[in-house]
This record gives structure tokens, sequence and C-alpha cells, in this order.
């Protein structure tokens, strides 16, 4: 089985989508991460939404535990306003790496040890030409293992 | 909101759970990972997806893209052996560190706070005493900016 069969479709955004509705679609949805496309539709980033949590925590707060048991509930209002305006480029850590893209025509051992290799939790699955990139869609571990396990036959 | 209330369930195993048994649960539920308990019930790590994949694929072929080209799906069902007769306390990356521990009385800022400084998807809940931790749940990254988000009112 190739790539391009065990790819499926995953929550993208782009650089310039609003981060507010980014972090509600992660909410809706209880997505660990989205995948963050640049302006021209290649994958560029996965967004985690440990990385928004973060974005909506003061940094004082995160500094000295103590404040946060301080800060009522009602001022966590005040705390999505962090995210007002800004866009999921601005939310990016400067250390995100550009997560790991699989040819539609690997296998998928070839996808598994693109996954070991740089400890990714997905894998992007995209044709690439020399000025273009198209996602088909994404693999994730627990989906790879079901794959592999598959062939293990009977318990 | 207290972490009590926040916290769900969560697919748990302990270090000396079959490692193989440990992947097919992740495969057949399509979860990240899994939290992993001490002898005592106390959690110990987050073992993920991504690390059983790669136990699953030997060094070599990681090394050497161009090998699991060759390797064709027949040969799967022996990766697979690499995880026989192993447990999960085996499949631990040496660095992996022990998920961050809220109380149960901690607020949901105060969590969000724990998980932004430790950089953690995810948060287990437990109560901890001098000698004994009991697990009641954990809370996903998601699962707090939902929390969080809750206050905004409307879109």
């Amino acid at each position: 089985m190739r790539a391009r069969e065990l790819a499926v479709d995953y929550e993208t955004v782009d650089v310039h989508s609003d981060a507010l509705e980014a972090a509600r679609l992660m909410a809706e949805h209880s997505l660990p991460g989205l995948l963050v496309l640049d302006e021209r539709g290649a994958p560029k980033a996965i967004l985690p939404a440990a990385e928004m949590v973060k974005m909506l925590v003061p940094g004082y707060v995160v500094e000295d535990p103590a404040l946060a048991a301080v800060v009522d509930e009602a001022h966590a209002d005040l705390l999505c306003r962090a995210l007002v305006g800004r866009r999921v480029g601005d939310c990016l850590s400067r250390t995100a790496a550009p997560p790991p893209i699989a040819d539609p025509d690997d296998t998928a051992l070839e996808v598994a040890a693109l996954m070991a290799r740089v400890h990714s939790p997905v894998v992007a699955v995209a044709m690439r030409t020399k000025d273009h990139t198209e996602l088909l869609g994404v693999i994730t571990a627990a989906h790879l293992l079901h794959r592999l396990l598959a062939h293990t036959g009977t318990r």
C-alpha cells in the first residue's frame, strides 16, 4: 500500500488564517494540532493545540504559577484577547519545523522510516513539482501502526 | 472550573504491559499516545504512537531510506516481531519525561500555565499524597482551549 492510499484528510489552516478561529477549530473538533499551509498551499508547519494554549496564557502567569491561582475565571475572557487580530503565522514557534513530506508513491515502510527519522507524529503526503506542492492528506502514527500491524495476523 | 471537573478518561497502560498489545490499542483507537503508569499507578510517561512506529522499523531502514523502498510489504510481518516479548517500559525513550501533573483543585488557568511551561500536549490530574498517587484523568490541550474559549461568548 502506498502513501496516497494511506493519506487521510486533516484540518488545515494557512498562515494568514485568523488565530482565534484556528483555536476554535481545534477546540470544537478536539484536534491535537492543525496543519498550517503556506501562501502556495504547501505544508509549512504543525501548530500544536498546546502552542495555542501558551499564546492565551500571559507570560507572567506562565513564569509564576501562584499568579495563575489568583486570576479568576471571569478574567479568562481577557485571555482570548491575546489572539484577537493575530494570524496563525504569528502563533508558530520560531523553531517549528516543516512537517515531513512523503511522496504519494512511498510505501508504508518508507513513511514509517521517515516518521521515525524526524520523530514526527504525522507525515504529510504531497505531490511536489519544481514550483508547486499539492497536499493529498496526512498519515498519523496511529494510522501507520494500524497498517503495519495488519500483517501480523491473529493475535 | 477545577482540574477534577475537566479531567477525562484516557487510555493507560503500565510499564509491564505487553508492547504489541499497547501498539494495537493505539492503532485500533487511533490514539496519538498512551499514558504509561508506573508500578504504583502513578503517571510515568507519555508513550507517543510515533515512538512505537520507530520501534517497528529496523535501525538500518531508518538510517537508509533507500532500503525502506525495497523491503516489500510481506516483510512487514517481520517488523512486528520487534515488539514480541517486549514490555511498554522497554519502548520508553530514555529522555521521556513524566507528564506534568495537576492537582484536582487547580483552576483551568493553572493547568494552562503548567501546560505552557512544560510544552506538553496533555496534563495528568492526580491526587498525590506522600506515598500514593491516584490518577483521576487527563486534560488535553484541545479540551483546555475549549474551556478557555467558552468565555469569549459570541463569535
